[in-house]
């Protein structure tokens, strides 16, 4: 191709700016549909609202892969846009091709089949689960990985077809480098926990599970998000059965929960977390919203926000020290003789369990360790989906030291392999590495920082995310992203590390 | 042109049909955007959302303009298809030839200077209301009247360019017809207004204006919804500053009120008049959705549901038969002593008032009359925008008998104008005359209607209302309607007659 004029070039990346702008505010109104569908839409609104969705993503489908975009994007590939891989331009064309060939790589006939499958498939898990039935479930997860591979061989990969796959959530990452962190961190984590279970101090887990009056927990998870710096004038909190974060757009995030008045932990824990999401697509740089120097880098990378504020953050005892005087006051029966160290101790309970979302901070990542091999060796050929439930709970004893009961509380559990989301799982343990590895530099960085949440300060810690992460967009990715901030590759020493600091005087090891 | 086969004929008008549920859901859609705007929206979300509706009417609008709608257009109407001009096909084909028409017929130019200049009068309209500054607003009225003239010009009409104005709001109404029947309205309503001025019996207003708590306001607001048959599974109620109905979609239909702790009106008599547009939203054919056939007839045909529920029905002797006890029981402190006669009366209290929004159901109209009669001299240039403020105050004084103090309460009143909506006003009092016609038909239908309200039991209004309008969608024209169900061309007998057999004996008359 011959190199454009300058004028052309910069017409093409405007055209290019433009129609990013356009899929994203589409984008934008499919979120809102999505999170009104969670919250406020009256039962009978459901066909109406996946037809609103349907329509609006094959418009955001026919907008992302007309070829024109494709003669635009090596337009400016060929020029001089580009030539300093660090400027606003040459980020925007690189993740914008990254996106187009994502998109146009897939045959029609294949998308619409994962669609359909995956339609279908969620259908037969809802009942697989509720009966623990695998094998209503097992034909679907057959055709979903038959469809998977595919995918993969669509979009290409080095060696590993899990690369593609994994690409498609962790933008870079490989299997390799993720084995290698998760090796490390498993070898750790197994001893510690191990540790934990013969520990001479123990938990009184019961001051949670007390009579906690929901419209007072609605009150102090406000407050508790207000504290760390969530805007309610860009953003608001709803309750949903199922709770999510939702970055509709500039000014207007939404974070969902859920209340258990028998369990403060439930609505608390999920407030923070998705505060976390939150305070990361708050902080996205403005000017650039619509394009990816104004997008979050990746999911792991939007998962060490959520965890940073819910675990480094929200179960420190820096934390409780300011926020349980307030707690107290709004639940006197339940808390009024609770000490701060018995406090911390209970929102600090490691316990091996079934349920990879009820796990606690520790055995969490063996939950996702776990997924993370199998969907490999399903992906492979290695396991036959048929065999699926009896690797599982072979696996899961030698992790996490329990026995699976059956199949509901086994691989039946997660609905993400249901929707044909295969490579996902990793990104939540990711997401916990490069929180404990910002958190280490930030306490480095920022001294005093946890004498700060004491004092119900958290500005020094928002303010060194906003700089170092939430206003960098998508410039770095997310490897990078954690070298340069962090001056190391990623790597599984501060996470154990951060977990020993907290567990080992808690437990009294 | 010659005629094409049947299954081109089929096929263009398939291609007609799709298109036109794919605006419509993309119009639902903008629906639920403006719905979330008035609820729920934070206000740092003001930008973005302003961004996703210009981009969506901008997707609308080209799906709309498309030639090839023109041509398939034509292609249907040289064929049999709408030989039947009773036929769901030759309907569509009849309204979607009207909605292209207009659509094209406006250029580009047109519409986005309309866009502009409504969009900076009406914050000119804010401030010139606020400071009751006539002078503030004048420059943006006359440049919006030259716009319409201009717009009239571009759809074209037969002798009176206010018909084309008209016709954007009600279509095929004229202002000759109009004009007719308001003539004879007014001519009757003046009179009856100066005998109740006159009246022995005088209402207490006072008893709607005490202390009403919020929460019960709510309760029995929802109360008298579900009563009337509004149905929750397929819709919702919540609290906004304007109050409005939307129609989001099928099984979706969102009413929206405001309470107002010292007066009961407000949010009830608003709930009921809301509830009869969701009403007619949720009685419309499902199975036509998206097409003319499953739309609604005129906003004038919109309105006669709504001012039936809230006044025929709300305001009834027999409806408070049956909801004062309980009205009474969440307001025993307001209410306690109150008698049936004594609420009744004080529900339907006539009195000459400034503000069209807070008129009675009698005066009401004559504050229509005034905007039907001044907007045709605008728009014919009979009246120098200049002048308004003159003609408004000596017309108001004529027809209400009692002198406006300045503009804030005068001319500047509505909202309507700063958006550029002239022509829509008519529909407010054609919607009074159309649900006095439908009622008196339908209580000649329903030997007992008003006993059944009494009883608590609306459903045989409601039943009427479905099979007689709600169901026909627009298989007929807002007159041809009136024709068919009553067997009458519209008149103003019924609302005299109604309004007299209501007020005269209250007052004593």
């Amino acid at each position: 191709m011959t190199t454009a004029t300058a004028p052309a070039v910069k017409e093409s990346y405007d055209a290019l700016i433009e129609r990013s702008k356009e899929a994203a505010l589409l984008g934008s109104t499919c979120s809102l549909l999505h999170w009104d569908k969670e919250t406020y839409m009256p039962p009978g609104g459901a066909e109406n609202r996946a037809n609103q969705l349907a329509l609006l993503a094959g418009i955001i489908h026919d907008k992302c892969v007309d070829p024109v975009l494709g003669e635009r994007l090596s337009r400016c590939e060929a020029s001089d846009l580009v030539k300093d891989g660090a400027t606003v331009e040459a980020v925007n064309v690189r993740e914008l091709r990254r996106m187009y060939d994502k998109e146009t790589k897939l045959p029609k006939r294949l998308v619409e089949e994962l669609v359909r499958t995956s339609s279908l498939s969620q259908e037969a898990w809802v009942t697989a689960r509720k009966e623990s039935d695998y094998g209503k479930f097992l034909p679907w997860l057959e055709k979903l990985i038959k469809l998977t591979r595919e995918k993969a061989d669509c979009w290409g990969y080095d060696k590993n077809p899990y690369d593609a796959l994994l690409d498609e959530f962790e933008p870079y990452e490989t299997c390799e480098n993720v084995s290698k962190v998760f090796a490390g961190l498993q070898r750790e984590l197994v001893g510690l926990i191990e540790r934990i279970a013969g520990a001479p101090k123990r938990p009184d887990k019961t001051i949670l599970i007390r009579s906690y009056p929901v419209e007072r927990q609605v009150s102090l998870c406000r407050g508790a998000a207000a504290a760390v710096g969530f805007d309610f004038q860009s953003g608001r909190i709803d309750t949903v059965v199922h709770p999510f974060c939702s970055g509709i757009g500039p000014g207007d995030t939404r974070i969902t929960t859920r209340y258990n008045e028998r369990f403060l932990n439930e609505s608390f824990f999920g407030t923070m977390h998705e505060t976390g999401h939150a305070l990361y697509d708050q902080g996205l740089p403005r000017e650039h919203y619509g394009t990816p120097m104004g997008s979050s880098v990746s999911l792991a990378i939007h998962e060490s926000q959520s965890r940073m504020w819910e675990n480094f953050v929200g179960r420190s005892r820096a934390f409780w020290t300011f926020f349980l005087p307030e707690t107290r006051k709004a639940f006197p029966e339940a808390l009024g003789s609770v000490g701060l160290d018995a406090f911390v101790h209970a929102v600090n309970t490691v316990e091996p369990s079934y349920i990879r979302v009820e796990a606690d901070e520790a055995t969490y990542n063996l939950h996702i360790v776990l997924r993370f091999e199998l969907e490999q060796a399903l992906v492979s050929g290695k396991l036959a989906a048929k065999d699926l439930p009896e690797a599982w709970n072979k696996r899961f004893k030698e992790l996490l030291g329990i026995a699976v009961p059956d199949d509901r509380r086994g691989c039946l559990q997660d609905v993400h392999w249901s929707f044909g989301h295969i490579g996902y799982f990793a990104t939540y343990t990711l997401g916990n590495l490069y929180a404990a590895q910002f958190f280490a530099q930030a306490r480095k960085d920022l001294p005093g920082l946890e004498d700060s949440f004491a004092k119900g300060d958290f500005r020094p810690l928002l303010d060194w995310l906003r700089r170092k992460i939430h206003c960098q967009g998508m410039r770095l990715r997310a490897g990078e992203l954690v070298r340069e901030v962090t001056d190391r590759p990623l790597g599984h020493a501060d996470l154990i590390a951060h977990l020993k600091a907290k567990f080992e005087p808690l437990y009294g090891l």
